[in-house]
Parts: C-alpha cells; sequence; structure tokens
C-alpha cells in the first residue's frame, strides 16, 4: 500500500468537528467529588450507521453485553447516541448489573427521543459494585438540552469520560476526497478516548468514540472501525491487564455526503476514510501510552523481519509488556539484553545470530552480538519524551508496532499501596 | 495418580547426600571479590547417566549450545562432571563463545580424568562479554582435587553457584524403596539450584542440578527430570523472562543399587523416584520464589477446572504474571477483581458465572459474583509468608499451580534505577 501524507488535524479537533453531532458532559452524581463530570453524552442528529468493538475479556460487563446486543451480535448496526458513565463500572453485577444497563440506556433514549436500541452505553469505574439509576433519571433530558455541536461539547464530553487520565485525549482529522463520485468532498474523522498509561487499583477501561460526517453502512464502518482499531488501541500496552469494559465505538452520520451514495467497502474512497479512521486511533492510543502517573516516556517497539504478523505480534507485545525492558527504560538504560531476551522467549521464529537491535536510533545489536555504542549519547537521547526500540528478526516480511510506557516507582504506589 | 505422602527430608540435603558424587565450590577470579565462590564443580565417582533441560529461549548462551551437543541433541546421555562459572553468562559471544565454552570442558575434563564429551558446563552472569579461561587453567585441578562427598562439598557447590539469590537452596530426600525387585533398597535424590525471585540487571539464570544414586538410563532420567521440571521450575514465574541460560541438570550414579538391574521407565520403581525428584524440585522452585531482593511473599496460585491442561496454564500464568495482581498482594489488597481479569484474558475458556476465587482460603467470589468478606481478618492472614490463591473456572477436570511472589519498590529499584 502507497505510503500516504497524514491528513491535517483540525485545531480543537474533537468528536464535535465532523458534521452532525452534538456532545457534552456534565456531574450527574456517579462520582462524589462536585463538579467532577461524571456523565457523557454524544448524539447524532439522525440515526446513523454505528459500529462497536469490546473487550475479549470473558469477564465483560453489564454495558459490553447490552451493547453486543444493541449491535445484533455483529457488532455493527444504528445509533443515534451515546451514554458514558465513570465511576461504576457495572461489571460483575449479574443480573441487577443487565437491567440496570437496559434501564439507564431506556432512560436515555426517552430524553433524546429514539428507540432504545438505538444507544449504546458505556461504564468505567470500580467493579462489582451496582450502578445507580438515579442520575441518569434526574440528568438525562438536561443532559439532551446541553449538548452542543461546537468544539466545547466535545471536550466536555472527553473530560466526563476519564477516571485515571492526566488529560483529556482527543483530535480531529479532515482531508478532501480524490475518489470517483465525491471529489472535492470535504470528510472530516473525530475522536476522543480514555485510558490511562497506569492502570488504577480500579479497573482503568479504554473508552474511544470515533465519528465521522462520512456515509457508510454499518459494515463498512464496523470494518474500518475494527481495522484501526487492530492497529493502534490494541497496539497498546501498559500492563498486558485487558479490562472487563474496553469499548470502541463509531457513528457515521453521513451529513457531509448528503446526496452521494454511501462509501462502498473496498472502494477508493473506503481506504481514504479508514486511513483518517486509523490515523486518529493511533494519535489516540499513543497519548494513552505516554499518560499515566508514573510514566515518564512514551516508549515505541517496532519489529520488522517477523516471518508473519502473528509472530511480529508475539515479539513486539513481549518486549512492550516485559517489566525488565521497561524497568531499564525508566533507569535510562539502553538495556538490549532484556530485548533480546524478551524476543527469544516470546514464540516468535527467527535465529539468534539474524537478530538486529536499534536503541533511539543507536545500534547496539547486530547479527545476535552487541556493538558498542556511546554512552553519553544514549543519555543524552534518553532525555526525549519518546524512546523507539527497533528489532529486526531476519526471519520473513512482517513488521508491527506496539506502544507501550516505561515502569517507574509510581506504578508500584499507586496500585500496591497499603489499603487505607 | 494416588497421593504419596512425601518422602522424609535428609538433614544438611544437598547433592553429595546420594552416594556416588563429590561437590565443592572456590575463588577462582570469574569475580573480583577475593572470597566469592565463583567456580563450583560436581563429579561421579564413575561415568553414569546424565539428562538436561535447557532454555527454549532463542538466544541461548554457549554453554546450553555446547550442553545439548554433549547430550546428542536428545537431552540425555553420559556425564562425569558438571562445572559451573558465575560472574559471565557467556551468552550474546558467538562463535568465540562456543570455543571458549568448549575449551572450559576440555581443562576439567583434564583434571578430572574423563573424556571431553563427558563434562557439561554452566554459566551464569554478565551477557555479550567473553569467557575468561585462564581461571579454569589455574584452578580446574585445584578444584578437583578439593571436592568432597560430606555435606560440605554440595554447600560449597550451592553457594558457588549463586549470583542475586540472598540464600542457597539445596535440599535431599531419600526413601525406602517397595518396587518388585527392588524392595528394601534406599534412594537418595539430592538438589540444588540458584536463581532468585527478583531478576537483576544481569540476567539472573536459573540452574540446578539434581544427583540420584539410583540407577537409570539417560531415557529415563531424562524423561524423569523433564516431568518434575514440567510441574515445578516451569510453574515458576517471576516477571515472565526467561533467561538465556537456564539448565537443570540430572546425574544417577546407581552406587544404591550396584547389583540391581536399572529402573525401567513407566515400572513402580520409576514412579517412585519420579516423586522423589518432583519434591526435590518443587522444594527447590517454592525456595527460588520467596527468594529475591523486594519479594516479601510467596505467592501460590491454584487453578483447577479448567477445560485441559493447557488451559489452565494459561489462566494460572496469566495471573501470576500480572502486574496488578502482585502488587496489589504487596499492598495487602485481596482484590479478586485483578485475579478475574487476568484469567478472563488468558485464553482459557470458561463463563464467567462458574468462576469462584478464594483468596488465603477466604471465599471472594461465588459464580462470578463478589461475596462479601471481612477485611480484617484479611489483613490478618496477609501477615502470612505465603498467600495462597485459588481459582476454580468451571469448565473442566484440569488443575494446576504456579509459584511467583509479590511485586514491590524494591523490584523497580533493583530493575530501573539510574546508572551510576
Amino acid at each position: 500500500m502507497e505510503l500516504r501524507e497524514p491528513y491535517d488535524y483540525v485545531d480543537e479537533g474533537t468528536i464535535t468537528t465532523p458534521a452532525g453531532f452534538k456532545a457534552g458532559g456534565m456531574h450527574a452524581g456517579f462520582r462524589k467529588e462536585p463538579g467532577r463530570l461524571d456523565m457523557a453524552l454524544v448524539e447524532a442528529d439522525d440515526v446513523c450507521s454505528a459500529a462497536g468493538v469490546f473487550t475479549t475479556n470473558i469477564f465483560c460487563a453489564a454495558p459490553v453485553t447490552l451493547c453486543r446486543e444493541h449491535l445484533h451480535g455483529q457488532g455493527h448496526g444504528l445509533a443515534r447516541a451515546i451514554v458514558v458513565n465513570s465511576g461504576i463500572a457495572n461489571a460483575a453485577t449479574g443480573e441487577v448489573g443487565m437491567r440496570n444497563a437496559q434501564r439507564s440506556a431506556q432512560v436515555v433514549s426517552e430524553a433524546v427521543g429514539c428507540s432504545e436500541q438505538d444507544v449504546l452505553v458505556a461504564s468505567t469505574g470500580i467493579i462489582g459494585q451496582h450502578l445507580n439509576i438515579e442520575p441518569f433519571e434526574r440528568c438525562a433530558s438536561q443532559m439532551h438540552a446541553s449538548l452542543s455541536s461546537d468544539p466545547q461539547g466535545g471536550h466536555d464530553f472527553a473530560r466526563a469520560i476519564m477516571t485515571t487520565d492526566t488529560v483529556p485525549k482527543e483530535c480531529a482529522v479532515s482531508y478532501v476526497s480524490k475518489a470517483p463520485g465525491m471529489e472535492g468532498c470535504e470528510i472530516k474523522v473525530g475522536g476522543c478516548c480514555k485510558g490511562a498509561g497506569m492502570i488504577m487499583p480500579n479497573m482503568a477501561t479504554m473508552i474511544g468514540v470515533i465519528t465521522t460526517d462520512a456515509a457508510l453502512e454499518g459494515p463498512a464502518a464496523h470494518a474500518a472501525l475494527r481495522a484501526a482499531v487492530n492497529v493502534s488501541f490494541n497496539k497498546l500496552t501498559v500492563d498486558s491487564d485487558t479490562s472487563t469494559n474496553d469499548s470502541v465505538f463509531m457513528l457515521a452520520s453521513g451529513a457531509a455526503m448528503k446526496d452521494l451514495p454511501t462509501i462502498r467497502q473496498g472502494s477508493e474512497a473506503f481506504f481514504e476514510l479508514s486511513a483518517a479512521v486509523e490515523q486518529v486511533c493511533v494519535n489516540l492510543a499513543r497519548r494513552m501510552a505516554q499518560d499515566g502517573e508514573g510514566a515518564t516516556r512514551l516508549v515505541t517497539v517496532n519489529v520488522s523481519g517477523a516471518a508473519n504478523d502473528e509472530q511480529a505480534d508475539l515479539a513486539a507485545r513481549a518486549i512492550a509488556n516485559s517489566p525488565l525492558v521497561k524497568t531499564a527504560i525508566a533507569g535510562h538504560d539502553a538495556n538490549w539484553g532484556r530485548i533480546a531476551a524478551a524476543a527469544g522467549r516470546s514464540g516468535a521464529t527467527f535465529k539468534q545470530e539474524d537478530v538486529d537491535i536499534d536503541i533511539m536510533g543507536m545500534p547496539v545489536l547486530r547479527g545476535g552480538l552487541p556493538v558498542e555504542f556511546d554512552e553519553d549519547e544514549a543519555l543524552r537521547r534518553f532525555e526525549q519524551p519518546e524512546v523507539v526500540i527497533d528489532v529486526g528478526l531476519g526471519a520473513g516480511p512482517a513488521s508491527t508496532t506496539m506502544w507501550t510506557c516505561d515502569f517507574t516507582h509510581d506504578y508500584i504506589s499507586i496500585n500496591g499501596d497499603y489499603r487505607s
């Protein structure tokens, strides 16, 4: 596939940047701190194509189960609104949890004026406790009335879904189509997510919402979303734990293509749009890797020369999940040995004597044997906010990239200090 | 298989406890500190059956490659001596490293008076640096002359192989056979190992030596060793990294069965002996999980009700490798949610609503839903040196046990602090 120039980012890009959406956030009372935004809502002006990709953890939360039903078990369908609450994850809550999730969707559908099936829900926060429905009932109409299609609406949504994040994560890109049948049409893709680099004692969850004003059917939206998630959020690891609540949604309003036929999967227009969705998701995933109390830098692991995609992923994942690799980076140690050992036990097939490793652009291993490097230069390069590790396995054509962060004392403090 | 009473431990049990072996350790100069034992040698009185199980890491060290050759690529053969040096791992050293490993075997074979093929070698320490042969040449004869079949010889061996261990790890068991053809014959199995719970900046390696005065052929010894390793050392994880140098050896002198036929694989005598080898290996593996700077307790993870052995292992391993689970234990937090999420992403198949979890004997999850527990009692139980986690998946008959340790600030300090 030919290399594309990245699309331009829109200033103050957010989920309301594409036409046809309004959003907002408020303090409904799920969280105790007054003024802390804890309920977020995004609505499309009209019912639109929707897609969802969810956690594969067997312990999946009630809201995830409900969304799967609303998307007919296929990951795509129609939707009008997505509501997110933070503070309670509604996970490990059994039948009562399912009823609460359904009730929250019903309450929001009444406020929005749509069918209950057209509301998607997400929750993030403490697991094992029941979801309080009263804030939904008290606030849904007010929430709906206060939504805005301005950037501020998207910013409020992005803040309201945060739990352990230290910063909101949102962006949008725009491009002018060159595809036959829609030349000159300007398309926007926006996105926001939450999910910190460091996972707090209560399960931090990855929630993402992607919006576009392109017109496409559910299956095409799902295909674009899944492909983007596979090379972005699924290539992000901090401590390799998958939350019970991970959810990424995409809504396509079609508002930029009102008189044009929907974008067909596999067409040139589809590839243009997929590239935009991927660009937004990668941007958000990298921000998540950077965020988090305790992380001091983004770590990018590039594996090339793997026998196939699965093996590239095994090797990159083993390196990115290795506590030894990540503590070394925190300690400014260009430790190729730990990287090599992680690749060597990953299950990827290669020969020791074919392996090359570079750390921050400095060769440290060539043909499986260490090479001299300038340690002062390495220390200088460690000052950068991103550390790139390149590993060549010399065993085939496949490559992949994963993102993680380094592993510091703060990780232990956040996750393991004595209960008060 | 019927439950056996454990065999009796021998006081001051060591690798010289079984008849037919002598061992020792000395300061040869691989390590700089004067008096620090860094070269270990064990010899059988006569050439004997030998078996070896080695790291599966693709980045395997020169000594591992040499041992595989000496054991004919099958993991078993004949041997007379095992020599171990600490300080230099002789890994990532290419052809020069292979020649150095061969030379060390040759030097020792001349001192012992056996063929070079009958010497097995192991190294542990810094990777990427070349092995210094001079200490072998200078000390081999002296080392051979100073060996002892007393317990002290075994103790010195156990100390000389240590790198990051805070205590030597050795034990021996004895039993009186009830098997047809050797009733009343007393058999001993001894073992020692090194490999700390915490892995230091330089790759810590697991090295184990098992000795027995039972008589058995190479293939039978390999079968017994492999089975024991699979339920002991391979069920031990601290930060899931496999060293480039892991090696476990077994030597069978036959000295307790001089006029008896060798023990045949699959016989009742073989099962008696296998149980002893397993008991010794499990004892040593648990000690390794407990040791290590920073670990404050042994963590035992029992998974039952898995669909098959592989899935039991996946689930147990995901829990035992989870930084979130291990920081929680360090923080005295009976956090079932993290355990459940780890099992849920492990790849094991089960239903959320079938899962039961107990922490330190206290039920915390039943049928996938949390149960109340006495938090004060939990804090009391956290004072114990061992924390047991029991997870029932309700999906089949398979079970497994893994050992690990908790994850504290000291892990980060040891592995990631700034280079001096």
